[in-house]
């Protein structure tokens, strides 16, 4: 059973196929119809409204794989989403149809030892969006798990609510690191991941957020963002308690953990080599503890609610803006243009 | 005010002079007389019974310093301590006096942020026996603030109760790494810290205790004493919970590291290199936390409880004494003698 | 498609009816012939060894009901439950017919906030065994989700793998404490629970463990099992760290909280009267915690271990066995015998 | 060793003697010379610049004790007090002399159990502002260890910082919450407390703040301050993640755990009758945490950083001032003025 909108909501010929961005492997993106996808019991259709661009969509399009996953048969792009859902499911509520939702991109099992204890982002058997042999969001239309489909909050719009996922990331760094009032917190990296975990860190009641970076530019919209904004080879004048390392750069977790206090608390997002060299005698004579973070959990209310309240500013590292026809554009934004921060793929447009 | 023990249990030669064991530099060691301390207000003195002999003692012998602590003027050795209390200072029950306790070897200020937070082991102004210019504890008679000199419970002697300072390395690793009933853990490093730690895990409550070394002596130790003993050159068969890493050799971290489950926890006690490399993407994927010892607090009360009623045998581990006379034998015996685990210096002897 | 067993195992006429104990309302209950179950996708289908009955069992057959739940149709009774894995539905290993399984009688829905939170148990649309209007256990075969039919460890039997349900009471409250090496446990109330919650603290490490009550006999049975027993209307002479009360009567909680120490945690376990007065200057000056606990969740695997490596002794308290025609006697066996603490149906016997 | 100020800020008469607000016994309260302290090694000598008047203040006004603490003998009333260092003791570096401080007013042993484990709050032998037969702060000069005396942030004056005091009880029971951003929480009591708590939460991270009270006043002013006030007499239309209970009142205590979701944290800060039932069967089944606050332990940098940077407001607070010859006026205050929240005596005025 599938409850289904208002017919004019979705125009004949609009849901005859579903025009999808397909990555074939590397460096070999089409735009192409399939099918129109159903949704199945408790699970929503949604018409995309807007797909932010992340790193590890540019990734598999310049490479063709991250590590152990590989495209190998051609694959939907995109996790970043945000839509409205236009049908639903069998045991979904009918009256989610015109819902805004944003998309966490990852449905776990339900069933394994990690989502029974609630690390549900720790599930080897999660299906998400985008991660071979699973298809993405950068499409005309999308079918997900209703538990995941979170409602938008008023006043947010798709774009905002697409943001949601790396505000996610940026929620679960602060969770991880028990960011709380009063702490003072390095953020290593201004791309879209530092900006956004710097900003949520001061919403967790950080006293004080340092970010740095070795593009000025970056370190001019942290400012901008009300950030404390410093290069990243300049010596830091204080100390902090955590240090949230959204750089990937092993000089930036050698910098970030020699730069805390005695129990500080190092959480790892940033993506980087295989191998980082630690320094030990620091780690044991300080007892840091350090950590990293694999996507998230539980954190899509609280990032919605973020964005809707203007706690976190999302509207500032929306640079770039692409209709779904655009998305190989799209992917190639970051290198082309130094000043790109975050580029949305917009299905509908 | 000094209140003094019946004058029968120092006989009058023996308080003249404080004979001691003095490491002057790098493999220069002297046993001589030094002045009879007093304990000053709040302090007991110490008739020393027993002081094991530490790796660090070892490598303060052989290369005159560690890290940046450098042996610069002549310094009593030793750390791991216990005694008989012969006199008390001001402030102090005088009915300590006879008192058979172990002595826990620093004593922090009590005044700065580490020291009020409850972090007394990182306290920067900590005055710890055997660190320069502090002097230690192999001598006839020692000094110590009556807080940190710990009855021993009844049955237990003075060999047993010094050994409450390596259990107190093990207490705290398993109460860093939170190990709790059921807990799967895996010990690298069948020395002296890693035979204790493992012991101490399971009187934790964990399920199944692993400890793994390249030396078969040793992991036949670890077998007497009812731990699941592994060669470390031979693949780990199941996942672990919790990794506790005794043996500071790069290696063991990275395999250590590798058999983690999600989730799991690493406490890096041994001390190796000074940088390590560490899999961060492991770190990442599996939302592993690591973090690292420095001593120990709050740990006395609970190691010599464990000592005293079993749970963690230390018998097993002292396999050499000798006299005061003889400490630069005991701190050379580890090089000479395979077997050797743990040597005592019984300074009254 | 439902995988059965080998039809020898389930004779004929055992499979054309399931015999089961079914309480039809205030003491009345009959053994009459139900359908045999199918186990449907995800499900075993268990040939049910041991059925412990517990406290709630016998108020809902006393009274007709606990609270707000009411029994208002016929319902099964009996949730503390082992057995056999006769025949597996879709989507479960066929080897697992002929296992012996632990069944934990409460499966969530997966799906809300406190399904994805690992708070299970919360789940406010759980499906609980003999919880109005869920049938339980007193029957020959019964269905369950195969993520919740736990394989005992080798060498036990059902009716020990039975008692994986109340001992996980006990490590839930001792999780709920945060039991730790050390700690000083005072146990309010010699019952079942209270009998299992002090051997499963002391396997938490606990380095003392009271139980208090006020039968001569239960508590005979708590120095049998090695704890410390002591009658609840003589003083206590030393504090604790941690309360499980397991008694439900206003008194324990008051005598209870009155001996912890600072900071000392209290669990709430016993079910007594809607309002039980608390010394709140009392919780404020020491800053004691309580909570309480509804059910447990992931508790079984540690339950079973516990169990079969002996550090809770579970066989001391099966005091009384019945067969399944004798259920009713079961349930009454408590008020008729003073001695009994656990009475056991076997529904195959 | 006293390094004293400028000879110019204590004129010749006001160092004489020192003015002090003394309570001799129930509403037996002078204004009387006692002798100018002098600062001992670790100490500061502060000229009082502002103390708040506070309930328990108030309480031994009014009945000559608190519980089991008795106004045995004179004894100078006030705890919520800052001032300005005017000289210091041996130990202590003389450049604070000039430094605003605000003053926590309870100094702990430093030796037991509780200060080592840092929560110094608990040390029994603490010694604390204006509870018998420790002398308070309502005087021209006041001694007070040099580690308690923290200086106060740029811009703030000595009433804000002296408003320390009534935040960190806020920020304690925020601690003891653990609450954190996307939290909901509910503040039963418009007091200055609850005013005060209110706000910290939201410093907090915490999403949505209700204060409940009876009084329409006190309810005026928690919506200036931004929170969402209710009268507790009116139903919750929502469930809440925490509550600081502010109020003492039984019934808030009912109410406010009512309203909690399930896995909801309480805290009971107000001070009410010795036992308040609860509701154990709702503990229960939504394993809610309950606790006390006892003063704070490491909040006075929070505080005065909160007071600082505006994230709390605690001018709006101060609704009347008094001279120290006035003390007794702003003691009934509170009984005269409805609209009275937190009085202030200036000793200096």
């Amino acid at each position: 059973m599938t409850t289904t909108a208002d017919p004019s909501t979705t125009a004949p010929g609009a849901t005859r196929t579903n025009r999808s961005a397909v990555l074939r492997g590397e460096r070999d993106l089409v735009v192409e119809d399939r099918p129109v996808p159903e949704p199945g019991p408790r699970e929503v259709l949604v018409e995309v409204g807007a797909v932010g661009i992340c790193g590890s969509d540019v990734h598999y399009y310049e490479h063709g794989r991250i590590g152990p996953f590989v495209v190998e048969a051609p694959m939907v792009i995109g996790h970043e989403a945000a839509g409205t859902v236009v049908a639903v499911g069998e045991g979904v509520d009918p009256a989610r149809v015109g819902q805004l939702v944003a998309l966490e991109p990852g449905v776990p099992c339900r069933h394994c030892e990690q989502c029974l204890a609630g690390r549900y982002n720790l599930c080897p058997d999660v299906v998400f969006f985008a991660t071979p042999p699973v298809d993405g969001a950068i499409a005309r239309l999308v079918t997900l798990d209703a538990d995941f489909a979170f409602p938008a909050p008023e006043g947010i719009d798709a774009e905002q609510a697409a943001m949601a996922e790396p505000v996610s990331v940026g929620v679960w760094a602060c969770r991880k690191a028990g960011v709380s009032a009063g702490d003072r917190v390095l953020v290593t990296g201004a791309g879209p991941i530092g900006l956004l975990a710097g900003q949520v860190a001061r919403a967790f009641g950080a006293r004080h957020v340092t970010v740095t970076d070795v593009s000025d530019f970056r370190l001019g919209v942290a400012a901008e963002l009300g950030l404390d904004a410093q290069r990243a080879d300049q010596p830091l004048t204080s100390e902090y308690d955590v240090l949230l390392e959204c750089s990937g750069a092993p000089v930036a977790v050698r910098t970030g953990l020699a730069a805390l206090a005695r129990a500080g608390r190092a959480v790892l997002v940033g993506m980087g080599p295989d191998e980082v060299p630690i320094n030990v005698p620091l780690v044991q004579s300080r007892e840091l503890t350090v950590t990293g973070t694999f996507r998230y959990a539980r954190t899509y209310p609280l990032a919605l609610e973020l964005i809707a309240s203007g706690a976190v500013d999302v509207n500032r590292l929306i640079t770039h803006r692409f209709g779904l026809e655009e998305t190989e554009a799209a992917l190639t934004a970051g290198r082309r243009e130094p000043e790109a921060i975050k580029s949305m793929v917009l299905p509908q447009g």
